[in-house]
């Protein structure tokens, strides 16, 4: 990585120091829970407390303004009302803080003039001092290698290879909750709101030369420079996956979106054909985005679009063959036969009635018997005309022990299963009884790449959504 | 209900006592696990183990055959291999039970005329004994109100107004404990399999005539006698909903359901336009069957498409707003603004800044004051422009008191709220950390009438769905 190109980027996601304009007691303010956060972070730096009004916050000494801090400090978390941000945004540069990030609204995105008044000027004084700006309208940053938790929630997972680049806040917090239970781990994330100063394209940039950032997601209501932002992405793509989530897809979408970041409209055919001449994957929901991210971190790609399916375990696996094929087949799979070597194979080890030797395979006849369960799964993943295998099972099934004289569980079955072997392996968990252990074996399995989903049409999509990207970038996705 | 015409029913969903065949004490075996489920629910009649090779089966006396039973017996569950299926029919004959049903699979699902052979049997000597079968290859019945449980799970929830008609033994578990968490309570439950005897228009027919089933859900594979089902699903469903999911709605689905169910496959499109014309309402998945069953079970019908949207409430809900907007958008649906009364009564009671006083309406400026967000709820509601309305929240802010000085959640508001209107409020709360209190909290809201569904997309649809049934019946629904 260049690092006197991205200089700016160090103090933003790698603070030495951090002061919180308009903390204070109040719990119910977004000032006290961002420092709260912090506090609770295992963040390092000095942290320090603004407040006009408190000679301390939450226990911890304040600071009636940044300069009488008696230390450096690189970065700001400015949560003061937006009347008051020019004077605080005057004062950090004063104190030479490089980079904030302004949580307030009634910017540009008010729609009106006094809004859009305020928001050029802070960016004015912003240059003019050289302070870079994160939003306003937004939570800002987190990075778990630096110990920033994502604003005001005090969440800190572990660092791993996904970059976050997000126009929302709710969104960007969800999908880092979301990656904390189900196994997606991030490099770094922002929230970015109207993005006044640094937007998208900055970011983006960023991300494709940061070493530690090898899949870059994003939720995007509209971009001012969105031509910078696809030439780039069309770069990164070929190297690093971009999944794009567009918000405001429909009319009333995109109008929704130019109230909340004062973004503008543009028509979803647009978007639709620029990002696929980017090589950028199109998501259409939160599920989506969050399913074909976990995809793209945990999943070597597959070699085409055939798909095999073992369900019954636990028993009744007929219905869950219908659908998962209906559910495959609506996401523009195959559900193809297995090999006459990979029947015959099963067909010695599965008692018949019951069982149908066909894919999906209803494991019903295996009577849960481990080893004949084990055989099974390894047969299919062998089988040359398979490309991902999706295993969908209860919650309850994968964790008990499946014979009084062998410890070993399902998940122990598919981690090995999984090692051996280069295809996908896709677990497929219903919501039901027992969630509280969804957690504990969503980590387990990750942690051997075999990722959890809820349903076998979000399970299809994601495989799907692999199936893109080798199609958008050929054999130069393998460089 | 004309009794005598539906006098057979009698003895299948309300028996006086039930033999199970093949019971033993062989725990990975469904002849124990019926027997288990029998005995551990609150079903009062008599239980009859059936093991010429036991002498008692889980602590209970064992007959060798049903003959040697000393009381009557008038329902059978059969888990014996399939050879053994006619002559444990031609016991039950002679011992005077009016019907079984066959957990056996082996018959016309296999394709071969063994299978078949011996299907045509079997119906030959209950037709000829009196006796009606229920499956083969099928799970059988589950009758809350008469307690007995869903074949090998011990689950027995409350009596409700849900009957279920299924051709896959795994959908229709899935549906009971899904009903069980969620809030759909059943009548009657029936996995028929193969429908060799009694098959889905006869249950359609009894459900139509039963007065304790006011809504009646069905997952179909095929139906031998598709016009009597579906003439009679046009006359019934204009007084009781049908949601009906279709199996095999693509081609490779439909191969895997003949194998399942030996259903022959029709096109969709067929299937498509009778089940319009029928008045039946078509689901195409699992989720989405469940979301619309529980949406009639607990929402009056909506007067219109307009939606309004309520979030933010624990901060951050412009990205919800914008996304939510899309997905009413996608599933048809409008999210037009609030009257000028609504947006000047909102003004009022909610700070401008951080707040968006449009639909879908933001509440982070209410900063949790439990105050404004009953009036606002209360002021949305009754918005004459808006016909129903969702409410979309992280679990854990629905059941904390909002105030140190007020008892009151959320969970609280909603329900007053709900109890005060005639219109739908449907409540969305994603996956997320606390999954362990959702069903608490979904017992909860159900029980005023307030739905729970896991995600804006789904809940849209479930709207989108009740709407879809005014629209194939018009006036004549509200008779």
């Amino acid at each position: 990585m260049d690092e006197e190109r991205f200089a700016h980027f160090r103090p933003i996601f790698s603070p030495k120091s951090i002061a919180v304009f308009g903390a204070s007691d109040n719990r119910m303010k977004f000032g006290y829970r961002f420092l709260r956060a912090l506090l609770d972070s295992p963040f390092e730096g000095g942290i320090y407390p603004i407040n006009p009004r408190a000679a301390d916050v939450d226990g911890l000494r304040a600071y009636p303004d940044v300069c009488s801090v008696p230390d450096p400090v690189e970065y700001a978390m400015i949560c003061v009302p937006a009347a008051a941000v020019p004077d605080v945004i005057r004062d950090c540069a004063q104190k030479g803080v490089k980079a904030v990030q302004i949580f307030t609204a009634g910017f540009r995105e008010t729609g009106n003039e006094a809004g859009l008044t305020l928001e050029t000027e802070i960016v004015r004084i912003a240059r003019e001092g050289g302070v870079r700006i994160i939003g306003p309208n937004c939570i800002g940053i987190h990075c778990p290698a630096s110990g920033v938790p994502y604003g005001p929630m005090p969440l800190c997972g572990e660092s791993g290879p996904v970059a976050f680049i997000s126009q929302s806040g709710g969104h960007a917090g969800n999908i880092v909750g979301e990656g904390m239970l189900r196994g997606i781990r991030f490099s770094k994330v922002v929230s970015y709101g109207n993005g006044c100063d640094l937007d998208s394209p900055d970011f983006l940039e960023y991300f494709a030369a940061d070493p530690e950032t090898l899949i870059i997601g994003a939720y995007i209501e509209g971009i001012r420079d969105s031509r910078r932002f696809f030439e780039m992405a069309r770069e990164t793509s070929r190297t690093k996956p971009i999944i794009l989530w567009k918000g405001g897809q429909t009319l009333p979408g995109a109008e929704t979106a130019a109230s909340h970041t004062g973004s503008l409209a543009a028509a979803d055919a647009v978007w639709k054909g620029t990002m696929k001449q980017a090589g950028v994957v199109k998501v259409e929901s939160f599920e989506e985005l969050a399913d074909t991210i976990l995809a793209f971190c945990h999943l070597p790609f597959p070699a085409g679009k055939n798909v095999a399916v073992i369900t019954g375990i636990s028993g009744g696996g007929g219905g869950t063959s219908v659908a998962s094929t209906d559910a495959l087949t609506f996401a523009g799979l195959s559900v193809p036969p297995f090999t006459d070597e990979t029947r015959e194979a099963l067909k010695d080890i599965v008692p018949r009635a019951g069982s149908i030797l066909r894919n999906p395979l209803d494991l019903a006849g295996a009577h849960g018997q481990i080893g004949v369960i084990t055989r099974a799964v390894e047969l299919v993943m062998a089988d040359p005309s398979i490309d991902s295998v999706i295993l969908h099972e209860r919650l309850e099934t994968f964790t008990f022990p499946m014979a009084s004289d062998n410890p070993r569980c399902l998940a122990d079955v598919l981690l090995e299963q999984r090692g051996r072997s280069g295809k996908p392996l896709l677990v497929v968990v219903p919501y039901g009884f027992g969630e509280e252990n969804r957690s504990d074996l969503q980590t387990t399995l990750c942690a051997g790449n075999v990722p959890v989903f809820p349903t076998i049409p979000r399970a299809a999509r994601a495989i799907a959504n692999l199936l893109r990207y080798v199609e958008l970038h050929g054999d130069e996705g393998s460089n």
